[in-house]
């Protein structure tokens, strides 16, 4: 079993710098990822339909012998999260919030958070309960920034637009001088893309916590603990699925992923 | 069958942008009005998947005993019309591209013609061939817009941010002092969202083309023809229904069939 592949799954390609945070921390473990392009954007979706895709997207993993899944998605994790560990038996499922919070809730200071996320992230509140539940006394704005993630999936990650839409939507939440956030949450995989916009709309002192790393960081201690980290020496491989668009997937993928995608590497699926 | 709906389908709100259009023109008619909102965008999904998505929908609208269907989205205008036409018999199908196309036909002088449309409708090619049949001596720039479907979706339609962004795909089009084109036709629904900051990057001397307002006419035309026009004197009823959202589709869709919609007037139904 500890030789089986991490079932990883998003929406589309925004959980492909989820993927990339796993593969560097663990490189010789093997990785299927699914994404859902066929039916994405999550983000702007019912929180019912949102747990139905996801769990029908956890219930193709599994059929792979998947050890472990990985949401690597915000919104499916915030509404699908609890179907999934309900009908997945099992396999450990880790989705991106919850690390996420911790991260958050350990970097500030103040306990006045921000986080920025898709609509239907912002709409479930998981994060805000999820850092209320690490940190009673926090203090959490969280609001939702639809348009980075077509900026990013443009590949408009840096210069003036992405700069103003930065500020458009940062500088209301840290632009007072006075009890402005000293964190913010990236909360949505997509977002990391755009860190450089990020930081210049937030300044230099406002702490970043990008769930991707914080969940990788996640996803190698629940392995371990449960006995089911990979044996191998060889380097791990990566399989990546998909629900429509093999060339779409492969040339805004290869952004995300931070290596060249090819069209023939992505096996499509139907859901 | 003269009093009978006119459906309508979108992938979501767009297409209310050709409702407000058709309405306005055909007062008396009644409309079913369907927006796959479980399943947008189709901007960015392949050919195959637009055709089998729209193909169900279609199918949805025809079980209300429609008269006539109206395709208000480009993307499965240029895709899902052969299919449709195919699958769906004695019904006429008026799709928004041809009209489109006749418009900025009849409206260019050079025959130098740009259209912005999504990533699905631009790949496709549709516009491209629908003008070149019409006027074979045309050139054609076809170029995908896709930050506009979410500037128009997050009701960011004018200011610095939408000019920005209109002048960075459109300039490049239209900056150069000489062979740019006199027409540019809005190949996406949601662009007629952001008209204005559109004529700021185009300057005063382009004709723009709004498929909205000329598939209304086509629409009209046609039920003519075949007779099918209404022949009530009393006001249309107009339906609305969305495979998802209704809270979403009533508080963004209000802005693109300019008038308010309440969640309650959204009917769920399952493709």
């Amino acid at each position: 079993m500890s030789n089986a592949p991490i079932g990883v799954f998003d929406s589309g390609v925004g959980g492909l710098t989820v993927l990339e945070a796993l593969t560097a921390r663990l490189p010789h473990e093997h990785f299927i990822y699914l994404g859902d392009t066929a039916r994405l954007p999550y983000g702007t979706k019912s929180p019912e339909t949102v747990a139905r895709y996801s769990l029908q997207a956890a219930q193709a993993l599994a059929r792979y012998g998947v050890k472990c899944l990985v949401i690597a998605c915000n919104t499916a994790s915030s509404v699908g999260l609890p179907v999934i560990t309900r009908y997945i038996e099992n396999v450990p499922v880790i989705g991106v919030i919850e690390p996420g919070a911790q991260a958050a809730c350990a970097a500030s200071r103040s306990g006045n958070i921000a986080v920025i996320a898709t609509e239907g992230t912002v709409r479930g509140g998981a994060y805000q309960q999820a850092i209320l539940r690490i940190r009673p006394d926090a203090q959490v704005n969280a609001e939702p920034a639809p348009l980075f993630v077509a900026l990013a999936e443009e590949g408009l990650n840096e210069g003036s637009i992405a700069d103003d839409i930065a500020n458009h939507y940062l500088r209301p939440m840290f632009g007072a001088t006075e009890g402005a956030p000293d964190t913010l949450v990236l909360g949505c995989t997509h977002f990391p893309m755009l860190a450089r916009a990020i930081r210049h709309a937030v300044g230099p002192k406002v702490q970043i916590v990008d769930s991707a790393e914080t969940t990788a960081v996640s996803v190698d201690a629940r392995l371990r603990k449960a006995g089911l980290a990979g044996t191998r020496s060889t380097e791990g491989v990566v399989r990546l699925l998909a629900t429509d668009g093999r060339e779409r997937f492969a040339r805004v993928g290869s952004r995300f992923l931070k290596r060249p995608i090819s069209p023939d590497e992505v096996e499509l699926v139907d859901l």
